[in-house]
This record gives C-alpha cells, sequence and structure tokens, in this order.
C-alpha cells in the first residue's frame, strides 16, 4: 500500500503548486515578500482554501488566524497535524515554509487518491507570523495555540506602523471568506511539519530526506540605547551623547564577546534603528535586535547573560537597556515518530539522514504539547531567508512521499499515538 | 529715528507668534516635527501669509515653493530679503528657522509703525528644506534659487516614501490659496537671516547679539555597505558577509579617522538604515550618511577625502560605496554689512560680538550672488535640533531691533549696496 500512496504523489501538481504560491507577494529579484497577516498572505491562504476545497477539506481559523484545512473522516478524535507557515521575511524565497504547506496538502491529495481511509482526521495548518520579521517575536500562532505565549499579550504587539496583531487579523480576516473559529489549544495526536533544511548539511551528503533529531536552543533580546540629539554643526564631539556610535560600540562587542572557533554560536544583529535617523542630527536613541542561537543549554545561558554586562560596559556616555524578548531551551523530538519516519522513507526508498535543525519552527511549541516531527529535504547552498533560496523538485516529491506514507501510519488506528 | 524704530518692535507680539507657529507641527515633548513640505508647514505658511496680509504684504512663490512677503514700495529695484525657513528636524525645536522669518515679519511691522518709507521693497522669505531631513540634501530652496543646483535634479529628489519633491510642491499647493509665481534667480539686493546660534557662544558671553563672521565648510556622503542575506539559525559566521557589522565596522573606523583633540572638527553620523532589518536575518546591505565639517578649507578637504579609503579598508567581506552629496567650502561674510550690523547693534544699544557660524543656513547659498549677513541670538546651553531649544524673549527682541535699524539703512536709499 505505501507503493500505490507514494505513486499518488504528483509531482507536477506539487511543483506547480509551490511556482503559484510565490506569485502572492512576488518580488521582482525571483523571492518573496508575503508579511504575517498581510493583503499577500490573505491571498496565499485562499488559494489553499480553494486546493481544499477541491479535495473536499474543510477550512477553519482561531483567535490568531491560524488556517486549518481538515479532511474530516467522521471520528471525533485528535487529528494529526501537518504544515508550516505561508508568511515570509522581507527578502525572502518561495520555498521557506510553503514547502512544508504544500507538501502536506499534496500528502492528504495522495492519500484520498489512493483510497486510503484514515481513523482520524488530517488537517494542513499554517500557523501565523512564524516569521517574526513584521511582528516580534515570531511563532506567535503556534506559541499562541500551544499556550507558550497569552492571547492578550501576542494580540497587543504591533509592528513598525504601529498596528497591532489584533487590527491585523481583522483586516486579514475581512479580505478572506467567513471561517469558523475553533479553540486554540485543542488537543493534537501528533504534529508533522516539512521545510527546507535552511542549511548545508543533506545537500553535501548527497541525501533527499532529513529526520530531524531535535532544534537549537535560542533567546532573543531587545537592546536600547539612548543618549541625546544634538545638532551635527555645532555640538563639540566631547559633549555628544551619541547613540548611534553606542550601538556600534554595542554591536561589535557582543559579536567578539559571543566569537566561537568552531563556529557553532549563531550570534546576528539583523535590525537597527536610529532616532531621529537624520543626517545631520546626532542620534538621540538606537534600538537593535539579538538573535542567539546554541544546541547547548548551559552554553546558551552562559552566553545569553553575557549581554547586559557588555552592553553597559561600552554604552557609556549613553545608557543601555536589555529585554530578553524569548528563550527557548534545545529540544529534542519525539523518538517513536523518528523511528515510523525512518521507517517510511525505507518502504518508499528515499535515503534519509538524521540531522539537527539549526533554524527555529513551529514545532518547537507543538512539541511540549504532541508528539512532534520534522522532515528536512535540501535547499541549494544552504541559503535561505534570500530570494535566491533553491529547492530540487525530487526532493521535494521524494520527501511528500514518505511524508504521505507516514501520515497512512499514524491514522490507521483509533488508538494514542504510540512513541518512544 | 533708530529709537523710534526700536521702540516699535512689539516683544509680546514677536513671542506670541513664535508661540502660534509652534502649533503647527507641535510635538507632545513641547518640540516641533514640521517636515519640509509637509502638511504642517503648509499650515506655519498660511499663518504667515495672514500676518503678511494684515500688514498689506503681496505673498508669492516660485518653482520650489520657497514663500515671499513683499513689501511693495513702488520702486521696481532689486529687494531686501530678510528670513530663513520654518520647516523642522522630525525631533527639531521652537526656534531653529522660525525666530529669523518671524523676526524678519517684526521688523517690517516696526517700520511701517514708526513710518519709515523704504526706497527698495524688503520681502520676507521663508526658504524650502533647509533641514533637509525629508529631503537631503538640505537647503534645498535657497541652492535652487542662488541656482546653486539645478531645478530638475531637486525635483525629482525623493522622500523615505518615495514621494518627490515635484510631489511634494504640487500636494502643499493644493492646500495653500493660489499664489503668483515669480522666477528663481531674480536679483537680491542683500540677504539678511536672523537665527539662533545653535552653539554656546553667546549664552557663555552674555551677550544677546552676535555678528556672524561666516560659516564652517561642509561635506556630506552616503556610505552603502553590500553583503549577502542568511538566516540567523543557519548560516555559520565564518560564511556571512553581515553588512550591518561592517556599517558598525565602518561607523567606528570613521570617527577614529576624523578623531581631533582640539574638538573642531565635527563628524556626525545620524542617519542609519538596514535591509532587510529583520531580526532572524543577516543584513544584506546597510546604507549610513556621514555629515562632517571644519571651518578650514584644506582640513575639510584632507578629512573629507579619507572617507572612502576607510570603508574599503574594513568593509571585507562586505563591499563599500561611497557617494559624495555636497560640498561647501567655507565662507566669509559680506564686510560692509558686518560693519552696518555692528552701527545698527551700537544705535540701539545692544551688546554685539562677532562669531562664526558652526551650522551650516540658506546664506550659505545667497552669499555668493549678493551681500550676506547673518545675525544670531543665544539659545540655551547650546541645545538645538532638540525639543529643548529655548530662547529668552529679549535676546529676541534686541536682535530683531538692531535687524529693523539694519532693514532702514540698507533701504534708505535707491542706490545699489555698499559693500566692503
Amino acid at each position: 500500500v505505501s507503493d500505490t500512496i507514494a505513486a499518488a504523489v504528483d509531482e507536477g501538481r506539487l511543483w506547480r503548486r509551490l511556482d503559484a504560491l510565490a506569485c502572492h507577494g512576488a518580488r521582482a529579484d525571483g523571492g518573496v515578500d508575503r508579511p504575517a497577516l498581510s493583503d499577500a498572505e490573505a491571498a496565499a491562504k485562499r488559494q489553499l482554501m480553494d486546493w481544499g476545497a477541491e479535495l473536499g477539506l474543510v477550512a477553519y481559523t482561531d483567535a490568531l488566524a491560524n488556517l486549518f484545512l481538515r479532511w474530516d473522516v467522521g471520528a471525533d478524535l485528535p487529528a494529526v497535524l501537518v504544515g508550516s507557515h505561508v508568511d515570509s521575511q522581507p527578502t525572502g524565497g518561495r520555498y521557506d515554509g510553503t514547502f512544508g504547506v504544500l507538501a502536506g496538502l499534496e500528502a492528504i491529495a495522495a492519500l484520498r487518491t489512493a483510497g486510503v481511509r484514515p481513523q482520524r482526521p488530517i488537517e494542513m495548518v499554517a500557523w501565523t507570523n512564524e516569521e517574526g520579521s513584521r511582528f516580534a517575536p515570531g511563532m506567535m500562532g503556534s506559541a499562541g495555540y500551544a499556550g507558550a505565549r497569552g492571547l492578550a499579550e501576542i494580540l497587543a504587539v504591533r509592528d513598525a506602523q504601529s498596528i497591532s496583531v489584533a487590527e491585523a487579523i481583522a483586516a486579514q480576516a475581512a479580505r478572506l471568506p467567513p471561517l469558523p473559529r475553533r479553540a486554540l489549544g485543542r488537543q493534537v495526536h501528533c504534529y508533522i511539519e516539512p521545510h527546507i533544511e535552511q542549511g548545508p548539511v543533506l545537500e553535501a551528503a548527497g541525501v533527499a530526506l532529513g529526520v530531524v533529531t531535535g532544534m537549537q536552543g535560542k533567546r532573543t533580546f531587545r537592546v536600547r540605547l539612548t543618549g541625546e540629539a544634538a545638532h551635527a554643526g555645532t555640538a563639540p564631539r566631547a559633549s555628544r551623547r551619541d547613540a548611534l556610535l553606542a550601538a556600534a560600540r554595542a554591536v561589535l562587542a557582543l559579536e567578539a564577546g559571543t566569537a566561537d572557533p568552531d563556529d557553532i554560536v549563531r550570534f546576528t544583529v539583523g535590525r537597527l534603528t536610529v532616532t531621529p535617523n537624520a543626517p545631520s542630527v546626532v542620534a538621540a536613541a538606537a534600538e537593535f535586535s539579538i538573535d542567539l542561537r546554541h544546541p547547548d543549554a548551559d552554553m546558551l545561558h552562559t552566553l545569553g547573560n553575557r549581554v547586559a554586562g557588555i552592553c553597559a560596559d561600552v554604552a557609556p556616555p549613553c545608557t543601555a537597556e536589555v529585554e530578553e524578548l524569548s528563550c527557548a531551551p534545545p529540544q529534542v523530538f519525539d523518538a517513536g515518530l523518528r523511528t515510523a519516519l525512518h521507517r517510511a522513507a525505507r518502504e518508499v526508498g528515499v535515503a534519509a539522514l538524521d540531522i539537527a535543525s539549526a533554524a527555529g519552527h513551529d514545532a518547537r511549541y507543538l512539541e511540549p504539547i504532541c508528539p512532534t516531527a520534522m522532515l528536512f529535504i535540501p535547499c541549494r547552498g544552504g541559503i535561505t531567508h534570500n530570494p535566491a533560496e533553491a529547492i530540487e523538485s525530487a526532493h521535494a516529491v521524494a520527501a511528500t512521499r514518505v511524508l504521505a506514507v507516514l501520515l497512512a501510519a499514524q491514522t490507521a488506528t483509533a488508538l494514542a499515538a504510540k512513541t518512544g
């Protein structure tokens, strides 16, 4: 039966849909700019709903605008969730997130074509604001669903234009057909997230599929330097409290303070904003983000705890405020599902490799509430969060075949999930 | 007759008008945010036109939206221009620019009250976009009027929202009554610009009036660092080309490379923007402004010519492009007008001090086309381009009395200006 299921996965359809979804928020350079809860993301969701309707899937949402397309098999049992997200970075690629969502949809289509009768519901999911570039921090939809963050706190977050999440959700809902809302935190049988690797390991190994063992930990911070506005032509430099200079010192001191000859520490300042940001005004304030990741919990703790001291050391004559926005410890994924993934890969004849995830994913927030697995496919040169992001159709279809066989196995009985 | 003129300057009216003008674009912190060619600036101009109409002054404009209020005395002679600007920095104060415009208007009112009959026209002027924070570089209206920059080039400049100067001028014109347009570059008898000092010298000397001897030179640059976007969680640091790090290195290297124990060099990076500016994306590009000033032409030349080399040294693995946006050499103001200013100050009994201007002003662009003078008044603590900017009413009225007496002297005959 695995062969029948695998044969029902339609490589051409999957590839065409990846292309079609990339038209929503398309950039002239071939990449995608599809902010969370934007009109472009609404158009992408509407497209998913249309494809889901062709399969008879029922669309619904929740208080965080997560989108679910449910294959309702008549059994009132917790569903198998499969998916990822359809928002992108401002200079994003076409496959980050969308591959997981469309692989889920294609796997459901294949099971139906193959005549599989699941004993429990399967739902494709697109989580809200995984990327966190419009509303920080990211993985908002999955974190809120899983109860890791409170709904009211999430809804109050504002973007750079001062639009709140609540307002953006309402604006996006107005662009979509009315959808029934279900509660956050409904019980999940298991969660499976396919994704591009976003690193060079699978490509270098020449393997189409990665079975993800777990996720490195991540801490994020916001640093604010406060100085004083002054006239660029008149204020003596000795009298200035220049927040832009203080920010430059802090960024370089933090880069040096997290240096790592083994290149395992990931330290990034990706966002920096200056106030008033005018050429002839000494900066009154500057604010920057820190994204710090490490697979080892102790090391992540140690490095993160250095941030405030380093900023305080180099800030004078400005002052520094450091706020930790999120702290996610390293994670290990469900052993039973990993074993099941390897079994499915063997049945379909796809070579698979165990691999750790360097990036954060919505799976991070599902892992504490249900058995969770991730499948990776290679991406060219490890390049991601970049319009040049690219994958091979052969890898995409191979992983989707494995996914479809896994979904059949996970829904073959009405029993609770057996995990390691 | 000087006493009569001086007595006709109304301190209360001048102060009330400074307060009234500060309501257009008022910030909650007491400062002003009145961008060039904004609705707030249109409202300020409309207010000036209303006050001018009470005096019988005729309003007109030109292709750059400079505003002139003309006391038309019936003589077809080049006018004496007096004024400054009414746009502000985003976190600006209430007196930068507006003091010069309102002192001009008050001096005209005093001459009329005192029964003075000028032999040539006097015009109050408010130049467009002196500050340069919405459209860079600044002093756009005066530079275009004087022919230092071409009209087409200026009209094509765009702000951060991609609105062109031409579009912004049309939008502002639509909010004002129709005004007759006169040509740019019409002959000017002389130009007199009152302004706050924007430095600590007059306050420290306890003097109400500065007779400006000249202006320090200024060069501005735009530096662009180009790297490559990458994923903050996956991209090894050794492989990154992080444009934000390169910008931080360049800013600090330039700060060090222009260091000056005498604190005469003014070096400022006031604007820095990052692309895509997302917390979990390694920066693909960063762009920053440089504002460099010095009273000595040779030193200004030497320091400015270091910029490209310093950026190229520290940019790798990113690349740096450096573009010079403007280069204004140091200037010395008209000796005849400076003597006339001292004479007027003596007649009115106001202590005056020779002072160099550290800031740039519209007078820079008028100086090559007509005899030009500037009057400074103290500002508290030398603080400017800041909502905390403050002046004393006694200084404002004293300088306006001197200005009115000077205007009377400069318009007493229909002869060409006598200058040193």
